[in-house]
C-alpha cells in the first residue's frame, strides 16, 4: 500500500522546515543523491528529503507525518540493494547527519553510536582502543549504522561473531507514532519483557526508525593467517572448515568460496589482477583464521607466527590426503590484502553484465554442495547456454547466486530466479540470507514465508503503524 | 486481566478429552503437581491440566480455548521462580509428552527438539555425539526446552556462549488463534520479515506457545581448567576475568562470584562440605576455563595439561602483584565437582531462610562493584540489621541479590527490593536479568519499564492474541 498524497504537502514541509532548518529540507534537484539506489537501477521522486540533527527532531517529523497521514522511508547510506529505501512521493528521512559516537566504554567493550555513523568510521574508532566491531562488507565506507542494523547487514565474519543482531546490545528508536522508545542498555542478560530490539533489527523500517545503538565490540586480532586454497569439491571445503575450526578452537574469521567462473570473470574484467594460482581450479576458497591469545601470536625462535603455522600443518595434512589442490598463504599484509582484493571485487562484477540474474540465498553449511548443484540443473533445463556464478560465504551458508542467461528475455530471468528459489526452499533454506526483502523480494515473501509468520507480521505491522506511515509497501507483501 | 470462567467449562473439557484422550486431562488431586511452582510458595487451582501428545493436538486444543475464551497457561519444567505460571481457573497446558529429540546432526551442530525434552536429557544426547548444549543451571534436571525458550534462561555459560535466545536458530509456535508457526530453520543468516523468533523467545507463553526447536550445539571442550580464587575486591575480580580472557583468547566458560557471608551460610547448612580456603575471604570467584583446540589439551612432556598450566600462570602473576589472596587450582574431576558443588547449593540456602528478599539484576560487568557497595548502603539504611548475601554471574553482570531482614516485615521487605532496583536502574542495569517477569515483578515492569516499550508491548499482545487467552495477566503490567 503506498499513500496517496493530499494537498497538504506544501503545508506539512513548512511545519518540518520550522523543526529541522531551512538548509535540510532538499526537494527537486537538491534530492537527486537519495531518489536512486546505490546500483543505480531504480529511480524515484521523493516528496522531500529531510534531515534531522537530533533524536527529537525525528520524533517530532514524524510525529508531524504520522498526524498527516504522510509516508516516511528512512534512509542512511542508501546502500540497499532490494529496493528498500524506494520513496516515490514519500517523505525520506536521512540520519546522515545524526553521525556522532556518543561514547567508546573499552572496558566494557561497547561502543554508543548515532544511526548516521558510517561503518568504516566506528571501525577506525574502535581501532584507536584496540577494538574491533567486527560487522564488515564491502560497501562499508558509505553504510551507516542504521540501515545496518534496520536489514540486519550480514557479510564476510558472520561466522565467527554473528550477524548485525548478535553484534547491538541496546537500541534507540523513534515508533510510527512519533515517541521515543529507549532502549539503550549494555546488558548481556536483560528478561524484561518482549525483545523489541531483535522486532526492530531487520524490521528495514517498517516498525519505526533506529537513531541510536549500543554495539558490541571485540579485541582485536594480534594475528592473522590467511590462505587461498584450491579444493576437489565444496564437499571437501567444508570438511577442512571443520577440521580447521577443531584444530584451532574455532578461529575461523572468514571462509568464502569462489568458483572457477567467477575468478574468470574477475580477470576479464580487471587484466592486471594476478589469477591466485597458475592452473585455473573449480572450487577455490579464501581462508582467513584470527589469533588473539599471545601464545598464537609470540613468534618462536625460528620467526614462524604460530597461528600461520598451525594453518601451514592444517593445509599440509589435506595435502598429504590428496584433499588439496593447490595452496598460497600470504606471507605478508600486502599479500593478504591481495587475496582480500580479490573477493572484494565482487560487486563490480557480478552486477555489471547483463542480462542478470541474481539471488542472495541461504542454506545450512551440510546443503551447499547439493544447492549449488541443483541450481547448475535447473537453470540450464531453462536456458541450456546460462553461464552461473557468485561467491559464497561459505561458512554460514550464505550463497550469492549470479546467472548470466544467453539472451535478454524478462520472463527467462524471472523462470530462472523462481527454480533457484523453489531448490533453496526444498532443502530448507531461505530465499533472503543478508540483503532482506524491499520491493524486490515482495514476490518470494508471497509465496514461500510461512503463511501463519506472514499473518503475525501483518497483525503486528497494523498495531504498531497504524496509519502505515512507516515504509509502506516494503517487507510485508499485499494479501 | 484474568478471564472470567463460564457455565461452558465442563463442555469444553468433554471437547478437550476428546482431542487427547481421557488420560491426558488432569483435574482436582491428580493436577496437584502442577498446582503450585517450584519453591512451593504459591498455590493455585487450574480449571484443568491438558497433555498434548502432538503440536497438532496441540493447536487443536487453543484453537477451542480461544474460540470459547478459556485462558491457557502453557507449562513444561515448571521451574520458573516468578510466577510465570500461576493458573487459577486456566486451563493447564503441559509440554511433557512431547519430548522427543527429533534429530541431531552433528555435522551442522544442530539438534531438534520437542518442547517437553528435559534440559539434561538434551545435554545427554549431544555428550554422545562429542558435542555439547551449553546452557545449564541448577534445576537441569527438570527443566524442559518449551520453558527454557519462553523465559530465554540464562545460567552460567552465558559469558561463553550467549543466552538462550543466542542458542536457537528455529521454532515451531502455536499462535494464540490455534495456527502453527513453521520458523523450523538450521540457518545462520535469514533475513526474511520480522525475526518473529526472537519475538516468542522469553515472551513467557503470552503470545504463543513453543511446541518445537532448532537448537545450537557446540564442539565439547576437551579440558576444563577450574579453580576457586579469592581476591580483594570485585574490581580485581573483574581485572582477573579481563585477564584471563586477553590471554586465552576468551576461554572463560564461567566466572561466578560467592561472597563470605554466601560461603558462610553454605557451610552452615551443608557442615559436611569442605571451605574453599583454610581462612575465609570477603571476594570469592569460580573460574572455569574451557580448552577446545588440541594444543590446549595435548598434556606437555612433564605431563601437565596447556590449559590448566595457562590458568596457573596467570594467577601466579596475580599473586606476584599482590592481587590473589588465595587459590586452589582443581587437579581431578572429583575436585572439580566439589567446587561446582558449592556453587550449585545456592538454591538451597537462598530461599530457605525466612524473611528472606530476593532480586535478579544486571548491570554492566564494570559497574558491579558500584552496585553491590550501594545495596548495602541503602539496604541498612532501610534494617541496620539486615544480612546481605547472594551469588553473581560476574561475567556477564548478573546479581543473584538476597538480603535476610531483621524482622518479619513485608513492608519492610517490599522498600528494601524497591530500594535495590532504584539503584539498578540508576547504574543502566535491568530489574529482571535472567528469572523473567511473571507475576512477581509486574511492578518493577510498571514502574521502570520505558513507557514506548510497555505500549508496544501491549499493542503485539492485543494485534497476536485479540481474546487475550494466552497465559494472561503475565508479563505486562495492567494500565
Amino acid at each position: 500500500m503506498i499513500l496517496a498524497m493530499t494537498g497538504s504537502n506544501p503545508a506539512i514541509l513548512n511545519e518540518i522546515t520550522a523543526i529541522v532548518g531551512p538548509a535540510y529540507v532538499a526537494t527537486g534537484a537538491e534530492a537527486a543523491r537519495w531518489s536512486q539506489d546505490w546500483p543505480g537501477l531504480t529511480q524515484w521522486s521523493p516528496l522531500a528529503v529531510v534531515r534531522p540533527a537530533t533524536t527529537g527532531e525525528v520524533a517530532a517529523v514524524v510525529r508531524l507525518a504520522n498526524a498527516r497521514r504522510v509516508p516516511i522511508v528512512p534512509v542512511s547510506g542508501n546502500t540497499n540493494l532490494v529496493k528498500g529505501t524506494v520513496a516515490d512521493s514519500a517523505l525520506m528521512l536521512s540520519l546522515d547527519r545524526m553521525s556522532a559516537i556518543r561514547e567508546i566504554r573499552a572496558e566494557a567493550r561497547v561502543a554508543v553510536v548515532e544511526a548516521g555513523v558510517i561503518l568504516a568510521t566506528l571501525h577506525a574508532a574502535a581501532a584507536e582502543q584496540d577494538l574491533i566491531f567486527p560487522l564488515s562488507f564491502g560497501a562499508r565506507g558509505s553504510a551507516m549504522v542504521g540501515g545496518v542494523l534496520s536489514t540486519n547487514a550480514g557479510g564476510s565474519n558472520v561466522l565467527r561473531y554473528g550477524t548485525t543482531r548478535d553484534l547491538c546490545l541496546g537500541l534507540e528508536v523513534v515508533t510510527p507514532t512519533g515517541d521515543v522508545m529507549n532502549l539503550m542498555s549494555a546488558l548481556h542478560k536483560n528478561n524484561s519483557g518482549y525483545d523489541l530490539r531483535h522486532l526492530m533489527i531487520g524490521a528495514e523500517g517498517t516498525l519505526g526508525i533506529i537513531t541510536a545503538a549500543v554495539l558490541k565490540l571485540f579485541p582485536r586480532p594480534k594475528a592473522y593467517a590467511t590462505a587461498m586454497v584450491a579444493v576437489p569439491s565444496v564437499g571437501v571445503a567444508l570438511r577442512l572448515l571443520n577440521r580447521l575450526q577443531d584444530e584451532t578452537g574455532g578461529a575461523v574469521e572468514a571462509f568464502e568460496y569462489m568458483p572457477r567462473s567467477f575468478l574468470a570473470a574477475l580477470l576479464q574484467r580487471f587484466p592486471q589482477m594476478r589469477p591466485p594460482f597458475e592452473k585455473a581450479h573449480d572450487v577455490n576458497v579464501l581462508v582467513e583464521l584470527g589469533a588473539r591469545a599471545p601464545r598464537d601470536v609470540t613468534p618462536d625462535a625460528a620467526g614462524a607466527v604460530p597461528i600461520c603455522a598451525h594453518l601451514e600443518a592444517v593445509l599440509a595434512g589435506f595435502y598429504d590426503e590428496g584433499l588439496i589442490l593447490d595452496a598460497v598463504v600470504a606471507q605478508s599484509e600486502a599479500q593478504r590484502a591481495e587475496i582480500w582484493a580479490r573477493r572484494e571485487a565482487s560487486a563490480q562484477i557480478l552486477r555489471v553484465r547483463k542480462p542478470v540474474v541474481e539471488n542472495d540465498i541461504a542454506v545450512a553449511t551440510d546443503r551447499m554442495e547439493e544447492l549449488i548443484a541443483r541450481i547448475e540443473s535447473v537453470s540450464k533445463a531453462l536456458d541450456p547456454n546460462i553461464e552461473n556464478t557468485g561467491v559464497a560465504h561459505l561458512g554460514d551458508g550464505n550463497l550469492h547466486y549470479v546467472g548470466w542467461p544467453s539472451r535478454e528475455d524478462p520472463a527467462l530471468c524471472r523462470a530462472v530466479q523462481e527454480a533457484v528459489e523453489r531448490e533453496v526452499i526444498a532443502l530448507g533454506g531461505s530465499f533472503s540470507a543478508e540483503h532482506g526483502i524491499g520491493l524486490s523480494k515482495l514476490p518470494a515473501m508471497a509465496e514461500h514465508k510461512d503463511p501463519a509468520a506472514l499473518a503475525m507480521m501483518r497483525a503486528i505491522k497494523a498495531a504498531v503503524d497504524p496509519n502505515g506511515i512507516m515504509n509502506p509497501g516494503k517487507l510485508i507483501p499485499d494479501q
